[in-house]
């Protein structure tokens, strides 16, 4: 993870991998036997453990829209993933990258289930009037996503999950939906 | 801007842009004489474009957040900087990287102008109740951002100027400050 988020998962190789961890080539390749596999640990890796926060399939409701604050809390105590997943994204964004359909069907996949957690929030009157469940879903990935970004570029000097919640408490009665 | 945007900053060598140009390697030196410079030009090209949209300094006003989405979709029609510039921003969070200090800055630069056309509008009576100025112009960075980000990896299929005159329309009187 610091390798790929400190020189892009592009220019980062399995020699400076290897060297991070202390251990040799081999033996790293032993136990993924390329970048790609490596690659795609990292991701699976984070995107379980985002399921813990929000759910998933037909687990989704309104309080997941809580539970994403809390995934953002999380992520502030683990920047070097934060950094490789605002790289990777950005770098995923040019076809040919490895990574570039598994980050296109994620980043489907969330915008859906957050969609629903919306979706359930319109139809338990938790929705602010005139709020498109689809657009403001659309919207809380984006904020998200930029606020990684401004959180890295300023050496993680405000509270990200702060920000989100009085993002999602203009659209939402999120104190309502707290765990 | 091509190369770039496709291979990223680092990957991006100055013998693919001169292959690109279909010019040799020693003209493209003769007019750039280093990677460094040519990104430079192009990052100080964007920035020049974006403020005859949003204004600088003294000249922002409430009306600059009308000008944002004018911007926005100015940059549709340029998506070869929009992916640039999402990898570039991504990439330069490396402290390492040659473009850092000048992202680093830009962001403040941005979200300080953004910050000073929200108080204008709190000044003027526009402003959502509750909404501080700081935070609105810190969402409205990061709305742009993710948007950018989606907004490529989904093929460009749905008007980010669209979604941010909905977001932006939350917080600010977006429909008395259009020009």
């Amino acid at each position: 993870m610091r390798v790929f988020s400190t020189r892009g998962y592009r220019a980062g190789s399995v020699q400076n991998i290897a060297a991070e961890a202390g251990i040799s080539l081999s033996g790293l390749l032993h136990h993924f036997p390329s970048k790609e596999e490596l690659l795609a640990e990292i991701l699976a890796y984070r995107d379980e453990e985002a399921e813990t926060y929000v759910g998933s399939g037909d687990d989704v409701r309104a309080e997941s829209l809580a539970g994403l604050i809390e995934l953002v809390a999380h992520n502030q105590r683990v920047p070097g993933l934060v950094e490789l997943f605002c790289v990777l994204s950005a770098e995923a964004t040019d076809p040919e990258h490895p990574a570039h359909d598994f980050v296109v069907e994620r980043f489907a996949r969330v915008r859906t289930a957050i969609a629903a957690a919306f979706r359930d929030a319109e139809v338990r009157g938790l929705l602010a009037d005139g709020v498109d469940p689809d657009g403001a879903a659309r919207e809380a990935v984006a904020v998200m996503d930029g606020l990684q970004l401004q959180w890295i570029l300023e050496g993680r000097t405000f509270d990200m999950a702060a920000r989100l919640r009085s993002h999602l408490a203009r659209t939402v009665r999120i104190s309502q939906l707290d765990r």
